[in-house]
């Protein structure tokens, strides 16, 4: 079997990340997979086009699962972030959360729904065919939850 | 039908919740679902027991649909509250975050599971009857998603 | 001797402004300073101009002191802000972060120093006529800072 | 002229960081200063004692002069500490951030005045002698304040 294809951020914890129990908390997840997007959206980006972030992206679902307590520390967590659906306006994306290196258990599993958005004209747009032709190389199963119904 | 027995509260937005498109930042969203939770255990808690939030609390799995735009203001937005499940050392929580006044489309649905846990201990702790009982009586069916597949 | 003519704001606290000492952490401090600044302006702004925010507004210059613990409760803090300078593009304020009710010893103190900007021409504007005349109503000394060197 | 000790954290910006003006918020900076000193303090702590941090330290005092507008970018800047003044519990540090690479004026200067402080206890501690010597070893002149009156 292939490995998946995904992409790899690594990025940075912040001591405020940590909540009173002293882990990082469960919403500061959320904020560490919307760097993790940002830094793949840079990487998959078309160069000849205006980004996409600068063009407007709105998040219109997000799902997460924390596996295991994550611990403050200096040095950066990995984010893999694949694409699991393409479709008009949308893309599905799939992440883990997990250490660097070696094969432990993920910190977090999540997926989100983002829609294309044209904030100038303030409606949704559509892929374009370079950005599914660029996507699509990162293009992999939805992300295997554990307790979804 | 009998109106839902949920449990409202009133948050207030900051002006740093928005995010460069000029609308509430996604992320911010589940920060204000997190100080809904914390209101609604402050009128939950049995007065007689040392307060849920101090003995412990874990996130285990957060979804959210994103509705439409939520715009900063001065004047705080409802997020109301229930129980959809009970059991063990979990609760499962449904949200709607909506205009305090009228009968207007929410801003966001969203769903959360939580696990009791006793930091001393570090591990979870059942809920004990006290707490079932107060629980539920804010009991009411899982949130109705749009987009869950 | 007359009352300081302050503008008083209320401003919520969130669950996640404490850190792992269980206190208000102290940028979150500073945050709260913002929040009560785009209260007070919402009040000076002049009705009949584009808000002074949305015009734009820089800060050039925080200085805070932290004189006691602030503990997280459901209930808002008041933070009395005023004018302390007001020159060609800039605004000086005062502010102290203190308990609704009572006489007691303030959390903080603080400065900032405030211009003027116009966003579209990217440069600093001077103050005009109408909002010299509506912020010199919020005039007062500057802010006594205990540790000032 | 000798150079300045000081000591170089590396800290990475968020997206989250800007706001709606769209250049890193000024709040955001004083809380990436507080990263800072988080790398600073794991560097400066005797491996032979309880970090600092989990020790206790309180900040007392925070000035910052904004002097150039930050935009995002996925690259770290960096943010140059030192101590000014050592006395008692107190430790007094000077920061600038700017540009990892060249010589640039930098986008802020700051200081701030901390306490040592034993959370068990619940009061100041004084610097004991090997923390003293450890951190005497980045003594320089106080940060040189612009805008200071």
């Amino acid at each position: 079997m292939e490995p998946m294809p995904s992409y790899r951020a690594l990025v940075a914890l912040r001591w405020s990340d940590m909540d009173v129990y002293r882990h990082i908390n469960n919403v500061q997840i959320v904020r560490l997979l919307e760097d993790a997007r940002v830094q793949a959206f840079a990487a998959w980006d078309d160069p000849a086009s205006a980004p996409v972030l600068e063009r407007g992206v709105l998040v219109a679902r997000t799902e997460v699962e924390y596996l295991r307590q994550l611990d403050f520390r200096l040095e950066p967590v990995a984010i893999d972030l694949w694409v699991s659906r393409l479709a008009g306006a949308t893309i599905e994306l799939g992440y883990e959360m997990r250490e660097p290196e070696g094969d432990s258990e993920p910190y977090a599993r999540a997926e989100s729904t983002l829609v294309m958005f044209d904030l100038a004209a303030n409606r949704p747009r559509r892929l374009n065919p370079v950005e599914i032709e660029r996507m699509a190389k990162w293009m992999d199963e939805p992300v295997r939850m554990r307790w979804r119904r």
